[in-house]
């Protein structure tokens, strides 16, 4: 077998065997297939596309290309969740512990991803003493401790997926289903979890524009977590707008225990519900999605997730005065200015993107790998889409490092917003669940 | 600017401007851009095709990623040949000394490439003594005195494609239009003619298997030469079976010679007089085709063509014995086995594609760059398709290096002969001129 036969297969479009598929991956992460080879034949299959079981046998090669963690001997059923990504999607911080207090242990592996402002381990790492940097045996050691583990990804796991990723990232390869697909459930699936959660965004603040491209994706890793004999749903929510009013690592985290102190914003609280639903009815936590909910918003209004919630940060090392002093013990901001609304009238629009973009401009997020991010900028949304607002009324705070660069954010996210005489109503969180 | 985008625009079958090209070769000459994303690139380049204008400046910034030869103060008017490759083709060493004969100064740099059976250096190289290995200084001074020259490639010249070459050939990105007609045309434009005549080959034994993408690949390279400033023509021919009767090094050298005694095979000497008697038209050594024909096919039978080989082989270091004596001063294969025909009928098909790797197989070509050839061994075929042949009659004569090889070549080519009782008529060896 040669690898320049495969890439000119690929190239002509035709299906590519699974004896193809694991002789390419192994060569690429062992360094036998050289970067551009490797290059060429991603741009073939951006081109070309991937029928769905070639996109099941890479996904699984990848997946193999390293350790693969089993989790049996800690429990019978683990479950995880994963988002797409999206501006203020702060989602596994009040999902995760919801979860595993209701006895479903959740395992996690994050990557710290280069989106708008960081990812989840960027915003749990912004909790004083938090480590997100768990060996396997330490990830194995917390879950079972604990029934919740939440960790950086191992670069152990799917090496594969660490090759392609970096090389699709400088070769204009990356928005691809079955190469998004792939990469995100080999890396699910080596991470040893039974069933999974899909949280797939899309709109203006995602990088999936249309709801046909969103539900295409989901519904391919739908069927290879299925193949591979996982559980498995998909959540489809609306990212035009930031999800809740928090955008930026620390502010997040306040915004996600205000939440788990039903103090926090609707919309993100009915997303939270929504997805650790799927998850409880995956898990067999309840026989039906109505006693799900059910058992989940409970938890949330019992403050039984909350506990959860301290107990999981302290036991992974973070300070979890954090719950009832966030503003003392959580990075502060220097400049914190309340920009007010320069009219009056309904919000139209909230440009998820531009919002994004700036937030990511303060230092809230990474514009390359290894960057290091600022935990306390960003900025805090007053009013969304189907609000109502006085000129002069406060319409955002932002919270900075200096005067030079509010100002700038200023520009950024007041553009971000339109304004309407009309009454719009507010966009259901929700679009479609595929379970 | 950046490569990544560059990639991404081209991916998505947008037209690249010409700073964008420049900066891409530039980057991918120097290093600056490295080797995985010019893969990308030249993937997505050979999926969504590139428009003519791209064409011509890509192949202008692959001409001026190195030194470009100005001939101007050599001759006003400086002619040059390409052939796209093909089983048995030595025309250049007829047409240059044809041509430079009637006072038109031939200048040629070619390839060793990877050819089934060595390219025109390798053919020369046959001869003891002959140099192809001449500096820039070297080539122009012998085109001064001489009037022609022949030398291998210059690695100074058009450097991106030595880059994009080497790149192609592991990323199955080979057989595209633009990238096949941007790498020959930078090389010519770096070399310094005024004029170049392309000799395109069409069918089994050649890489354009169809007349179409023969032609589109010449109009392709006309328009290139002719936005540049050249005299450009192209020979559209079949190379269904092998062009003459030889293959194989040293045996196409004396068929060469032969042709210019006058005693070649027919569809050969066509050949030769068709591509010379475009450059003469282009080189003004004639007012219309049938005078440029004329004159051409008068140095062919007058021996001055002969007389202008000796001086150019002497003038390049190579022994002209070989004119008088090829058999006493070429180098001899040890094994020579004439086989016989297996069947009466007429010969209806004779592949080049199996003719030509039959060849390679015994040593006249290689398989991987930088092999070297055994410049003694090949064949010569004593019929070809519309020939009539009874069983026993000589077939072909094999020329090898022992009894192992030759019994393996003979199961080769007599497979590459089909008779048939009804008789087919002798192909017609040009089916086009594009001038």
């Amino acid at each position: 077998m040669r690898a320049v036969d495969i890439i000119a297969r690929k190239r002509d479009g035709q299906e590519l065997s699974q004896d193809e598929l694991q002789y390419f991956v192994h060569g690429c992460t062992h360094g036998d297939i050289p970067d551009y080879q490797a290059a060429a034949w991603l741009m073939a299959v951006y081109l070309r596309g991937m029928s769905q079981r070639e996109t099941v046998d890479l996904t699984s090669a990848m997946a193999h290309s390293g350790e693969v963690l089993d989790l049996s001997d800690i429990a019978p059923f683990v479950v995880d969740k994963h988002s797409t990504g999206g501006v203020g999607d702060k989602t596994t911080l009040v999902v995760a512990p919801l979860v595993a207090s209701l006895g479903l242990p959740v395992a996690k592996m994050s990557g710290r991803g280069l989106g708008f402002t960081g990812g989840t381990v960027d915003k749990l790492e912004s909790i004083p003493g938090f480590s997100c940097d768990l060996t396997p045996a330490a990830f194995r050691d917390q879950l079972r401790r604990e029934g919740i583990v939440v960790s950086g990804q191992s670069a152990g796991l799917a090496p594969a997926d660490g090759k392609f990723y970096g090389l699709r990232d400088v070769t204009a390869t990356v928005p691809s289903v079955p190469l998004i697909a792939s990469s995100i459930m080999s890396k699910k699936i080596a991470s040893g979890a039974n069933g999974i959660v899909l949280d797939v965004k899309v709109g203006a603040g995602s990088f999936m524009k249309t709801r046909a491209d969103a539900r295409s994706l989901s519904q391919m890793m739908l069927s290879i977590g299925r193949d591979l004999d996982l559980k498995m749903a998909a959540v489809i929510s609306a990212m035009d707008q930031p999800l809740g009013c928090a955008v930026g690592n620390a502010l997040e985290v306040i915004e996600a225990i205000e939440t788990l102190q039903r103090r926090g914003p609707d919309d993100f609280r009915e997303h939270c519900l929504t997805v650790a639903t799927q998850m409880c009815l995956m898990g067999g936590q309840a026989k039906d999605e109505r006693v799900a909910l059910e058992i989940c918003r409970d938890a949330l209004d019992s403050g039984r997730a909350l506990r959860a919630f301290s107990r999981w940060i302290q036991a992974q090392g973070g300070d979890c005065r954090v719950v009832d002093d966030p503003m003392g013990s959580l990075p502060q901001a220097s400049v914190v200015r309340t920009v007010n609304a320069p009219e009056s009238g309904w919000v139209v629009g909230l440009n998820a993107m531009v919002v994004g973009l700036t937030a990511q401009h303060l230092g809230a997020g990474r514009a390359v790998k290894g960057q290091p991010v600022d935990h306390a900028v960003g900025v805090v949304l007053h009013r969304k889409i189907g609000d109502v607002v006085k000129a002069g009324e406060p319409l955002y705070t932002l919270y900075t490092r200096d005067e030079a660069t509010a100002a700038e954010a200023e520009r950024g996210v007041t553009a971000a917003y339109r304004f309407d005489n009309a009454l719009v109503p507010k966009p259901a969180p929700i679009l479609e669940v595929l379970a």
